[in-house]
């Protein structure tokens, strides 16, 4: 019997119908036989929000939990647009998906393919990732204002870190080191956020007990990014919280080829809740319908769906078809030549 | 009358006392005759807390805030030694002195000076400078947990930022940019934090209206590191909050050839308190008595405390000397060796 996959997906605005077509081609192509991919696209994104006045509500919540898992292309309209201001998409789309399905690792591999450019005089090696943490930190939203535009407006933000959401992140990054190199570093600013720090590092040091094979690692953030650029090779695994690795992935996608190669998983390892899988980068306006954009994030994003639903031959031919297409690459294509090219690889 | 400069100098640990050495031999040499540097050394640092069980109490910060400015080498002991856990000397010495002498502007230039090479393979004109807050955000130790080392653990952080707080650093940065290219960049994440980030750009928006000769543009954090390594040269100055600036500077330093270049100002700018200065390196004990630390970050410091002093000509010529030295530099020379080149080239 085929299996069948119901998946959700949310193409988006700006660049992402276009990412998520192709995505899509290769995903049907590659799990021919095996499985049937049954996709129901839902309209969600700042287009429209601006034509119903809706993000997401409960029953859209509702149906996006019914399915197996979830594939984004991105969203987010014009920045300059006053209706969209102070991240109201962002928010109310993507971070409340990752809060209400408890998406707490934040998955972002980090590789850099051989024919791929970096910013880097000499990259070395770079194959790492980092196991963000999803659903606390700074992103919480408990923070609050007084006296708002008055000369004495104070305004907190509150990072909240328990025990219960650190460890469940950093045993998946032990897990993940151990299926790796074996190397997880845990990175933090300990010497300065003493109360979360001080729940990390405690809790990476009794984990690390029951995995003798890991070899653990400490880096405050502002020493993560120089060793980002100078020696990208020594990362196998980060382990780190919300906001740490929000800004560290953004560097790392940038040393190993820009944004457009970088595919992401907002995953919930215990199954609960379908994990929703979606290129870094955004939605792009400004080169928006012009078959400008690479798909190649997005087609990365399906080979982590695919390994998340167990389908990790498929997931490797995927990736494997991208790496073939990235080595012999030459001048300037279109957004269906690549994903063309990536489903001819198969 | 020739001017006294009454300077508290704390070399540190490490390799602080020898770049210390180095820079007030040029500090000596440059001033010559236009001032008398009258300078008092205070043992402060990990290895005197080890010795006396004193970090810093409110006899030596009195006679700190004496002085009209503070030149530092390093300070910190073996990370790993269990006495010094948790950042008591970052936070007991360094951040005390920036909260005790308000020294609101953390001011971190970055420059790749020619002949000095850069992780980026195309680094383009990088000469920016990096306007950090210094006593607000999530480094007011405002954070705490409860029921700590139970599976119940809860760890707080808390930013706290004041519209005082953030108007006194906008318009600093304002002011420099106006000084230089006329070109402000806020880096912030007022899409998650958005009370925090309301506050930055409101403020910064409203500052912006005396300043029409300054462009302004805006950043998320994550976005601004892909810019640090790919394009460099798009900024001038930079204006952020404590946390965000502290990652920030450090890799805008690694792009300019490194921790072991950079210079920064803990500065009062009101005048209140005496301004400090120090390399952004740390300690580094692994090299420490050895002759190999590079004392051009010291050097630098200097550059910036004279130019805090109002030495405007004796600040340029020790910039100067640095970046002849830096043009013609060959081979492995040790920390005199530099020293003496630099002071040569003034
Ligand atoms: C859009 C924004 C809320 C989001 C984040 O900060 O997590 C993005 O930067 C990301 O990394 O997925
Ligand atoms: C040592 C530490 C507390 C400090 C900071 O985080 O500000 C350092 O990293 C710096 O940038 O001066």
């Amino acid at each position: 019997m085929t299996r069948t996959i119901s998946l959700a997906v949310i193409p988006g605005d700006g660049i992402g119908p276009e990412v998520i077509s192709e995505a899509l081609e290769v995903l049907h192509a590659v799990v021919d036989g095996d499985a049937v991919v049954d996709a129901t696209h839902y309209p969600f994104g700042a287009g429209h929000f601006l034509e119903t006045g809706r993000i997401l509500d409960d029953a859209d919540l509702a149906a996006l939990a019914g399915h197996d898992a979830i594939l984004l292309g991105a969203v987010g309209g014009d920045p300059r647009d006053p209706r969209l201001t102070g991240g109201i998409i962002e928010r109310g789309l993507l971070l409340k998906l990752r809060f209400a399905l408890d998406h707490y690792v934040n998955l972002r591999p980090t590789r850099l393919f051989a024919g791929v450019p970096s910013p880097l005089a000499a990259p070395g090696e770079v194959d790492f990732v980092v196991v963000r943490e999803g659903t606390e930190g700074p992103y919480v939203g408990n923070g609050g204002a007084i006296r708002v535009g008055t000369p004495h407006e104070i305004a907190n933000e509150v990072s909240v870190n328990t025990a219960f959401g650190v460890e469940r992140v950093v045993r998946f990054g032990f897990e993940t080191a151990a299926k790796r190199r074996g190397r997880l570093t845990l990175v933090h600013k300990t010497n300065v956020l003493t109360h979360a720090g001080g729940l990390w590092q405690r809790t990476v040091d009794r984990v690390a007990t029951e995995y003798p094979s890991v070899t653990v690692d400490y880096l405050h953030v502002d020493a993560a990014t120089i060793f980002l650029v100078t020696d990208p090779a020594r990362f196998d695994t980060i382990v780190t919280d919300n906001l740490f690795g929000d800004i560290l992935t953004d560097l790392a996608a940038a040393i190993s080829g820009g944004i457009g190669l970088a595919a992401s998983g907002n995953v919930n390892p215990d199954g609960a809740f379908p994990s929703m899988f979606e290129p870094v980068h955004g939605s792009a306006p400004d080169i928006a319908g012009q078959g400008k954009a690479d798909p190649t994030a997005a087609i990365l994003s399906v080979a982590m769906l695919l390994d998340h639903l167990g389908l990790a031959d498929e997931a490797a031919r995927v990736t494997a078809a991208v790496a073939a297409d990235l080595a012999s690459r030459s001048g300037r294509r279109s957004t269906s030549e690549v994903g063309a090219a990536i489903q001819a690889a198969l």
